[in-house]
């Protein structure tokens, strides 16, 4: 289906054919939609019920998309804890909506879609079980880059004949260099991934940094190593880094509808076809299948204001913190809740710190809430006061390999904090196999229906699962609002329960005499 | 200043030097900063207070800029109408806060910042006094790019031996091709420019056009012939436009600081900076300046929010329209108050058709609103039933040549509604000597001061000169409102002529004394 035509001949103009006519000879790049993903992920704290995507699938579906990512990350959790959704219900619904798309989904590796390390068997079978209801492509990261968080989950995928994306997850570092990233990607397709992914969660990937490393892992591992770009857009320069990669041979990359775009989310699908446009390069997506999406998703979108992202323009200062857009503004109502919120430019002058303590993690769930949190506790505390335990765990080693050493003082810290020793094992060697106290411990609870779905929701959220099992019945429930409602909302709370206002001071001319008068709420 | 290394090379990695040291030999791009002038009138209707500007000028002054756009364009007319401010007092402030900046405005050729053409004795009179008072570089441009309507300013300018920046306006048409484009550069640096700017006022500037047309100018006319290249962001292609010009060879490029940038706007200073860091290609502007003039703005900018655009994020959709963003708005307010606000997709289909019949003119002021109300006037009238005056005089030659011929059919309706004849002559020459006719109906109004620059205010808005120069004693006028006080008004006139809401009983202090006071509506 893609065409390798000048894939080494990076940015040239095209092929010219007599009396100005122009015949141009385009590599076709493929694209992952990911609005119904980490579009609303990103954007709108991944609160979209399903209900309000339905209608865009039949668009979606004939749209001309490589792939549609559509399950994964965040979104299992939200669907259970705050939604009422059944999430394989939802991945169903999708795999009925969407017959004729790939369907695509991130995977924490060992974590899954949880914050914990997995037994293997347990991961065995989330992934059959995803096969089985209609996943198509497994993007599978690990948040420390660790190759061997990811070998099981990849294996699983190849067994369920299923395509096996392993993923780099791309940060920045005294450490990092191409030539790492390099090795990374060799290391993933000795793995027997069917490609690559660059991932960009922070929108750190410059235009020549994503060049580079899309040219040297092609030069290295050969051009038909396939190579998938995400990127976020929080800085405001990552379409560039999309046009470079793609220059350099990339072969898919990631966006999102236009209304449901930039800020901490991502390139709007509509400006990447367009910036291909008379270039060597084409999307064969469909405008007008486009336009039904983005006209969707921009009645949608008010629905959810209230969830949406604080950050709408351009932020260029993370490329000195490195934390992702998402995570400002969790920092902001930590320290808020602590009586702190004058300290965040402390804590993100500490982030890096923190980081270089732990060895340089890429910072991405789950690493970026466990440095960020960290970086809270030391600013408020002082540092490395008090660890947080899952602080101790990286530093011990209970979610992998760092690629830098850790710091010996804060580990022998951890280590007398938690009592637990150092390791350098995969830390899923040390779990004992625990599908079948997961499967009694989960179909003790009521309403769970006894399904091997249902026992990975259980295993994955064990706080909110019991609850879930209970509501399910209810049905979902969509969080969304009219926006009419919520001005009314805002008008009711502002007139009655709104904050309290100090006493307003006025020079009242009355009668032609001046009073000083003073009025403040009963 | 600027070295010129590696010009033809386009995009390529930077020199590698031993041991993974990274040596790269960078070409300096220049920066124009747009915040002061087209950053704010694209974002916030031109509104922005000279005193909202002021404690920025010394970062901006200090931050390596290029040069500073701080005048002209719509600042004029708005200075006048809208915040009774002296534009000639602005234009002293800028030049005693920025004194190591080259200061820049956008001239709209022989209709100077007005909407009509004027004598070359008045646009001469304009350009020396804005020299006299401190403009330094002059970007002269021509709604039609008709070259004939820019000779007379930059002659002028030339004169005042100031810089002389010749532009062309980028359109797309069946008509308007890389070598006409390059045709018009040779006529405007035949004018004596000292350098050229590809001005892309509606984003429709793709990365491979940049690219062509950059390149085109630079391998015909040579690469000492500087291009400034200036891009609005509503489509969200545009940086990359600027990247892909950049590696064509252009010298300097148009950003605006990321508190105000994006949307109808432009690309951000930071992400500009961002975007070149290992590339062959750097800025040397001072990063800690820009975070001081974002953090600036981004205070300044809540208090405008009553005039910003609702356009936010990107729309691709005006590459078919080729509307700039900020005529959509005007356009549905036209609609809204013929009550037609639903007919607005009518309109923008009927856009391209009435520009067509018009010879293919770039959109922009003053051809943006001619042509743009044209095809309201068609959707609710019917095609071309009746003419406004304007259209009518684009469409007999009245504002210059077009590259297209104009439909004969419609000139005809033209020359019998308005009687007039067409034209193929420089329309400026049938204007007979003005000046001494201004002079004297200026001097005669209340409050003028008499100067050459109270008469061109006078001769460039002669509707609104008469109000400005009685008012002009009150001194500025800040539109700008408080945050918290647009919540307070919001609030107010909810209650007021919201929903009817109950007695609400203050507590009010009168000299000292308190009484319960209960108040509603009457």
């Amino acid at each position: 289906m893609v065409i390798r035509l000048s894939l080494a001949l990076g940015f040239r103009a095209p092929v010219r054919k007599g009396e100005g006519m122009t015949e141009t000879t385009t590599r076709e790049i493929g694209v992952t939609e990911l609005v119904l993903r980490d579009g609303h992920q990103s954007l709108m704290a991944t609160r979209m019920a399903l209900e309000d995507m339905v209608d865009a699938c039949a668009d979606i579906d004939a749209a001309g998309y490589w792939s549609v990512e559509c399950w994964g990350g965040a979104t299992y959790d939200a669907c259970i804890r705050f939604l009422n959704e059944d999430p394989w219900e939802r991945l169903r619904t999708f795999r009925e909506l969407l017959p004729h798309s790939r369907l695509q989904m991130l995977l924490r590796g060992q974590n899954l879609l949880g914050y914990r390390h997995y037994e293997d068997d347990v991961v065995n079978r989330f992934v059959e079980k995803s096969a089985e209801n209609g996943m198509d492509v497994y993007r599978v990261f690990d948040a420390l880059n660790d190759v061997r968080n990811v070998r099981q989950a990849i294996a699983a995928v190849r067994r369920a004949d299923k395509h096996a994306q392993g993923t780099i997850c791309y940060t920045e570092s005294p450490l990092h260099t191409i030539e790492g990233y390099v090795q990374m990607a060799r290391d993933l397709m000795d793995l027997g991934c069917d490609s690559l992914c660059l991932k960009d969660m922070a929108a750190l990937l410059k235009p020549q940094a994503a060049y580079d490393i899309v040219k040297a892992i092609k030069d290295d591992l050969g051009t038909d190593v396939r190579i998938h770009v995400h990127c976020h857009a929080t800085t405001g320069v990552t379409l560039v880094s999309l046009m470079k990669a793609i220059e350099a041979g990339a072969d898919v990359v990631d966006t999102s509808i236009s209304s449901i775009s930039l800020g901490p989310g991502h390139n709007p699908t509509e400006s990447l076809v367009e910036m291909l446009r008379g270039t060597p390069y084409s999307t064969d997506l469909d405008d007008a299948r486009l336009l039904s999406i983005k006209d969707h998703f921009a009645t949608v979108r008010p629905k959810y204001t209230q969830f949406m992202s604080a950050i709408t323009g351009v932020e260029t200062e993370i490329f000195k913190s490195q934390i992702p857009g998402g995570m400002i503004s969790n920092m902001e109502s930590q320290l808020r809740q602590q009586g702190a919120g004058d300290r965040l430019r402390e804590v993100l002058l500490e982030v890096p710190r923190v980081r270089a303590v732990a060895g340089y993690p890429p910072l991405v769930t789950p690493s970026s809430q466990i440095v960020g949190t960290q970086a809270v506790f030391n600013v408020l505390m002082g540092p490395y006061k008090a660890l947080t335990a899952e602080f101790a765990d990286l530093m011990l080693g209970y979610y992998g390999a760092t690629l830098g050493e850790r710091d010996a003082t804060i580990v022998e810290a951890a280590r007398q904090q938690t009592g637990k020793e150092p390791i350098t094992e995969r830390p899923a060697d040390l779990i004992p196999p625990e599908w079948d106290r997961l499967v009694s411990e989960a179909t003790a609870l009521e309403g769970c229906d006894g399904t091997d779905e249902d026992v990975l929701t259980y295993a994955m959220f064990p706080g909110v699962a019991p609850g879930f099992f209970k509501e399910r019945p209810d049905g979902p429930k969509n969080v969304g609002k009219d926006p009419a409602e919520v001005a009314a909302e805002r008008l009711a709370s502002a007139s009655g329960g709104g904050p309290v206002h100090g006493p307003i001071r006025y020079s009242v001319n009355m009668d032609g005499k001046a009073h000083s008068v003073t009025v403040e709420r009963a």
